[in-house]
């Protein structure tokens, strides 16, 4: 029973800090996007593109979540993007608490998007809401299409699906069923927004800029 | 202070079943790996191909962590080893008590080597202590060469670094620096056994069967 009460305080805490965030972001009318996946799909050369490609029309700021080293917040500042990086020590996930620090170090004002790369990892990342706006899974296609079967969690919690490096398909060195990730993703998540993209050759990147720009230009609160 | 206390309880009662798995093992002169690394890098393909090339010589049965889901002991099964699936149902990594299960259930007496595979996560397999021999940490070029300096504990740790699926380097379809790699493991771990493989086109395997090989060879308590 204690074991259970602990798990407990330490999820509201966490919750707590989700709300100020939430709170915090929509006052100033912001959107936040919490990127997550295993190590290695490319979260950040998705980031770096995006906020290049679209450096004349939308302003984003990062905040990026590594176990250690800058190496991440580095590659987004080469893009003259803003980005706060956060080292977890050993820690799995990103909290609640430590984007909020980040948020009050960003530039808010300047800013359209604040986006957030969690730590490399498809389980972890998952349990603790942050105060985004929404969820965005990366799957590389070298990981093989099983994953929305074995790690359900975060493709039944996502608003976004990108497919990345979807290059490697057309020179055939992979084994990966795209037919198969949409049908298991979709079963698991019916209204998911699906985006084969390869961040390396630009391909398929207007979709995913599409739905970026959508999602400003809905009405907020 | 709490928080703390709690943790030390849970960390000793996995160690305790870590040591129990470890004399079990010992006993029954059995050598155990535990392999960890991302989700898709490529685990139970390398092992599905190692039982088959070595089914003559070798015998070896696998106990498959996932968070859910029988789909990699079905392919374990396939080629005619022995394997035993746990669920997670959630959780990050496999704990001890949950491998001395399994261990029970694996028939021991026929076997030379039981691999574990992990949870597909780079970060929380490597603080949970299974009783293994060692571990073997795998990683995909598809990855990125970045990952040692980002991910450094389970690099630190391991035994052995398979670099898998170095058919696409010579496919050319993706950035990945092998030497920086090699350099960087090395700089965690002066001893490190370096393997880069593709459990996909055979590439490399003969060096990590001689491995395996050797270390069945030495000589045991």
């Amino acid at each position: 029973m204690e074991k259970v009460n602990v798990g407990q305080r330490i999820l509201s805490a966490n919750e707590q800090y989700a709300i100020k965030n939430s709170q915090l972001l929509i006052k100033q009318r912001k959107l936040c996007w919490n990127l997550i996946s295993s190590p290695g799909s490319g979260k950040t050369t998705i980031l770096a593109r995006t906020i290049t490609d679209l450096n004349a029309e939308i302003k984003m700021g990062v905040i990026e979540g590594d176990i250690q080293t800058e190496i991440d917040a580095e590659r987004i500042r080469a893009t003259n993007a803003p980005a706060i990086q956060i080292n977890t020590e050993g820690a799995c996930h990103l909290s609640a608490a430590q984007v909020h620090k980040a948020l009050e170090q960003l530039p808010l004002d300047s800013l359209d998007i604040v986006f957030i790369e969690n730590v490399g990892n498809l389980v972890c990342p998952t349990a603790f809401e942050l105060g985004e706006n929404g969820k965005i899974v990366v799957l590389s296609v070298a990981e093989g299409d099983d994953k929305p079967v074995k790690y359900p969690g975060i493709f039944a919690k996502s608003k976004v699906l990108l497919i990345n490096k979807v290059d490697l398909l057309s020179a055939n060195v992979v084994d990966f069923d795209l037919d198969r990730v949409r049908a298991d993703a979709r079963r698991l998540n019916k209204s998911i927004e699906i985006f084969p993209i390869s961040a390396r050759t630009g391909e398929g990147m207007q979709a995913w800029y599409g739905w970026l720009r959508d999602q400003l230009a809905q009405p907020r609160l």
